[in-house]
């Protein structure tokens, strides 16, 4: 079984929001074991992501991929740090430097969006990183 | 009053991204008067498309912005284009052929969303993109 942690700042507010990531968090289960944790302050998520092996951390200067490599990249880490990866998304002023210097970054955008959003448009990607490797036809 | 009209296709399944949707048309209704089509095919799209004026194309291959760059292109573009704009977003093949060699293409990444979030991503853009112009702290 994978594992994957994400990692971010203040809860989700929007309702819709909540049920969409809950709809790709439920088809995740079968093969991804989803650990989400919402931190009070940027201090609370430092701590958390210092304690984490293997951490990628979102930033719009990190790595841009299609959605193809993003899969290859996502798997091979998974391989690489033993089925367990945490994924952190900074609060508004973005990530702490100290997880800057610490973690591998990627990018979903140059685009800012919102954290909120960020964390939909991440969970889908990790929906369809694993949907490309399975062959199905949701990403065509 | 700027105009801008969105062509797509099929109708927003999901509740969720509905919601999501109006809540960034509401925030817009002072400033711009949206007009969102959705085409029931792909032939439906281009013929559309092919009698609006000025057309943006989203393409995977298309340029990409950061919202900042993104923000002074749209405004740039209602500016040339008599302040109204068509922006089109493809079905699961992407774009017809013809609009790709009439439109501007555009780009909101490199990865593949669905194209559902597609349009949701793409309003809080051009909702983050007068925010900008305006000098609000929303985009911060």
């Amino acid at each position: 079984m994978l594992k994957l942690k994400i990692l971010s700042i203040g809860k989700t507010k929007e309702k819709w929001l909540e049920e969409a990531f809950n709809e790709y968090l439920k088809r995740l289960q079968p093969t991804v074991q989803v650990d989400c944790q919402w931190a009070k302050d940027d201090p609370q998520l430092l701590e958390w992501a210092l304690k984490e092996p293997a951490v990628l951390g979102l930033d719009p200067a990190g790595r841009l991929f299609t959605s193809e490599a993003f899969s290859n990249f996502l798997c091979q880490q998974w391989e690489i740090q033993g089925s367990r990866l945490t994924l952190v998304i900074g609060g508004a002023e973005g990530l702490p430097l100290a997880i800057k210097q610490k973690a591998q970054l990627i990018s979903l955008s140059p685009l800012t969006f919102t954290h909120q959003m960020t964390r939909l448009i991440l969970i889908e990607q990790v929906y369809r990183a694993l949907e490309i490797q399975r062959g199905s036809h949701y990403h065509k």
